[in-house]
């Protein structure tokens, strides 16, 4: 692996040093790497994904864990799951061992977590710029966008539909923001572009706006083969074939339905060696019972079973154990975020997840709020504060999500990638060297006196403390004199400064005609479909 | 003591059942406790302090924890703390084995830690409703409210200097909010009172206008044998030289210095068998070094001399160890909150405490936001997440803090509230109970349906999730017809209808003669004065 180099490198190396490539993929500590990490000028240097230094916090004892897993093989065993629109998948479940009646698959005992021994506990998921590559799983914490907004609060306020438009900018701000360590996949739904090529556009704004690991679609089995096509046309048949270049989000119809579409996509995928996120979307009290143990059951049940779907497919693929968890208004229904519940959820299946030896998908910087107001800020901080905690490997969702959801804000987006560095610096836990102790600071200073000029704080001052991008610590006084302005609009200014400063990193210009033709040729193929 | 009978109660007895009293002193459950548990009608039934069900969150391990506690006692023999502007604590240090010279105190190494044995790890503080009275330490955490502010920002959205009306006001507020578990302090600076007769309007309010513990004056030692002799008119002599009735903040002057005016009311509360919070106040940069590992062994060793010194005074009296953390901007020196350092140092103080033997305080929900934006609820929702994983026992701050405590903002207290309560029901963890299993709603409902009317949902669903008293979760559409309103605004509407439906608490005449005739007493002696 060490001494593979992907097409994309070698494609890159073929086009000059300018593109960057295999220089970048031998060594990142090299001209392109150094590049690559200047590439976010404006906001400051790219930031590796995260390692954690810091403990996981675990809800559930052994006693619980042993439980909500009895109970979940329970479910496999007696209720079983539904595979639906997909004879292949039904008829993979009956050479596997399991009891198949119609579209329900009923799971011998230990059957879908013995599958699942095949399936990676840790692996890379490589990116065009190899400095960008990311491990999931492990100690590891990947932070991706918002995925699957059809409307954004723009840069004027006003509240819209998405248009390929916004996806670029989008994929810029994330390509830019130190702590965002993904590009993503559908970071908002661009409705201006026909449903069943937009995927194409998409696919390709990750290719060409950012060098940061994405996620193909998954709307349709043939847009999933699309995505793999033009991965292929970027990293090479064989890299492809042999690592990780996408990930992608496979959800559970809750309760315990699999369906066509999402299996369609799951078999391109796992066949491909790319990974899939099982991810039940959870409404707790909707989607699954209104308790927490409940919820935890249902939905380690139906990760175990798709996920042993993807090993049925092709054994050792990668996969991850997804949750998605909100809990519901008992009065309306609304689904409601960073409450205490899913919280609970999050942090209970995440340990499930490691127990089962799969990376974990959950969080991020969800909220129920119609603006970026402290209502947005609580339940996005509620959730975010538990994504790093919980241990989570990948954190869909971790800028830019409002209203449930449905919109993308580039206001919020730009607040939550101040408070996702934030987290990484929490992640680095206490530095206990020497320079950390400062006893030497403390002999200097004594009693009575202060530490702003002693020579350890000059010495640390520069890195001492995270400095927000968005907040102002001012005096009240002097805020006032700058305009007495909420955290959105100096969010809003930044934001619009990094899209001026935005500069696109190098794409082999013979990559990118590859994925021109390949995108002409397939829209040319298709009439116009608005869904 | 489950025998015992305060004074307040018997008084409250005598002058009839109406007081409330003596019956619900004896069984929580009886007829006082249930009027005082409807005291709060239009905020919804009131909630005992947390009695935390879920893990410790923990930063550090035992060679961390190992190193720093080292670094401290080098501090506490080498450099020594200062005790200045006051004679007798200089000579009890050297009494008890402490090299003094000058007002430089340095302890042989062990002798705080050895003169702490006889402080308690737990202990109750009484409020004159039992039903209020609050476990300091161990596994439980108490939510107060902000204290200090000399500003307030109103419910008009004006920004002014506080008066006692607004005092009246937050400690009504406080007195309603289900998850507020005290009445704390100077919840807000009253500054139409003489700064030297303020203190009897304040103590005063927290009895009058609530039945939840309450905290005493530290400003001068006169101020604090006024807050003990009026809380001996309501409890009773005999009762308050036994028992914990009031919690004090006592800051130390960091770095390693307490003042006389501290060590003044720091000396009357212990003499008095009350509580005091020994509490550095670091904005590390400034008071302490700039790094986590730094700051924790300075806070460690002003924390061990200062609450050594209250057990000089009188052994076995109760005693926290108390971090105020923050971080200071190194452009601006302004003070900075809910950032990952601040949230280290605190992770860290709690086990240093835990390790001590002693009750912690920290934490709330700090912010240097000038409203309360987004950027305010990041910074509290951070600090206040780990204020619950930490293990905080008394939580000072918990709501209505703004613009670096500068302001007590009546909107942001009852969105901070909204915030209590939802890690109150955090702090509960999981429900592994056979009907938490909902093992019965999986079975009953099948893939592919949905739990909205299932038989455990209907069973559960006004108890499944927390409810937020301000967020908004409808459509868009509808919170467009509603008004398109924010957070705020309407936490301001809800503000509002608290202090509309506000009731006072019973509280004995006698009693409340007695402090009137005392305050009048007190008062008439002292000419007015303004600070």
């Amino acid at each position: 692996m060490e001494q593979d180099l992907s097409a994309a490198g070698q494609r890159a190396d073929d086009a000059g040093e300018e593109t960057g490539g295999r220089r970048g993929r031998r060594a990142s500590g090299g001209a392109a790497a150094r590049r690559a990490a200047r590439s976010g000028t404006a906001a400051g240097p790219q930031l590796t994904y995260i390692t954690r230094k810091i403990p996981l916090y675990e809800v559930l004892g052994e006693e619980g864990l042993a439980l909500i897993e009895a109970n979940a093989e329970h479910i496999l065993q007696e209720i079983g799951i539904e595979f639906r629109e997909d004879e292949e998948a039904l008829d993979l479940w009956e050479k596997a061992g399991a009891d198949v009646k119609g579209e329900r698959v009923r799971f011998p005992k230990g059957l879908c977590r013995q599958l699942l021994e095949t399936a990676p506990s840790v692996f890379t998921q490589h990116a065009r710029n190899p400095a960008r590559s990311v491990q999931i799983g492990g100690d590891a914490t990947v932070f991706a966008p918002v995925y699957g907004p059809p409307f954004v609060r723009g840069l004027d306020g006003e509240r819209r539909y998405a248009t390929i438009e916004d996806f670029r900018n989008l994929v810029k701000l994330a390509y830019m923001a130190p702590a965002m360590h993904h590009s993503g996949g559908t970071i908002c739904e661009p409705v201006d572009v026909p449903v069943n090529k937009r995927h194409l556009d998409m696919v390709y704004s990750h290719i060409r706006y950012s060098d940061k690991p994405f996620m193909g679609s998954v709307t349709a089995p043939e847009r999933a083969e699309d995505s793999v096509a033009m991965a292929r046309l970027v990293f090479g048949d064989q890299f492809v074939d042999e690592n990780c270049v996408l990930i992608n989000l496979i959800n559970a119809n809750s309760p315990m339905v699999f369906d066509g579409t999402m299996l369609g996509a799951a078999k391109v995928y796992a066949r491909a060696n790319q990974a899939c996120i099982i991810s039940p979307f959870i409404l707790s009290g909707a989607m699954s019972p209104v308790t927490v143990a409940g919820t935890l059951a249902q939905i380690l049940a139906e990760v175990m079973a798709g996920a042993a779907f993807t090993q049925l497919c092709r054994p050792g693929a990668p996969v991850l154990f997804g949750t998605f968890a909100a809990s519901i208004s008992m009065q309306s229904g609304a689904p409601t975020f960073g409450t205490p519940e899913p919280s609970l959820v999050s942090y209970g299946a995440a340990q499930l997840a490691r127990r089962l030896g799969l990376p974990f998908r959950t969080g991020g910087s969800l909220c129920g709020s119609k603006m970026p107001d402290a209502q947005a800020a609580h339940e996005s901080a509620n959730t975010l504060n538990m994504t790093l905690l919980a241990g989570t490997n990948f954190a869909l969702h971790s800028a830019g999500w409002l209203e449930g959801g449905l919109v993308a804000s580039f206001d919020k987006f730009m607040i939550d990638c101040d408070q996702l560095a934030m987290m990484q610096a929490m992640s680095q836990g206490i530095d206990l060297s020497e320079n950390g102790q400062a006893m030497d600071a403390i002999a200097e200073v004594g009693p009575g006196s202060h530490y702003l000029g002693c020579t350890h704080t000059q010495k640390n001052f520069q890195t001492a403390f995270y400095r927000s991008t968005v907040a102002d610590n001012n005096s009240f006084e002097q805020w006032l004199a700058e305009g007495g302005k909420r955290v959105e609009e100096r969010a809003n200014r930044l934001c619009r400064d990094w899209l001026g400063a935005y500069e696109a990193p190098a794409l082999d210009p013979a990559i990118d005609e590859a994925l021109q033709v390949f995108m002409l040729r397939r829209k040319d193929s298709m009439p116009d479909a608005f869904g």
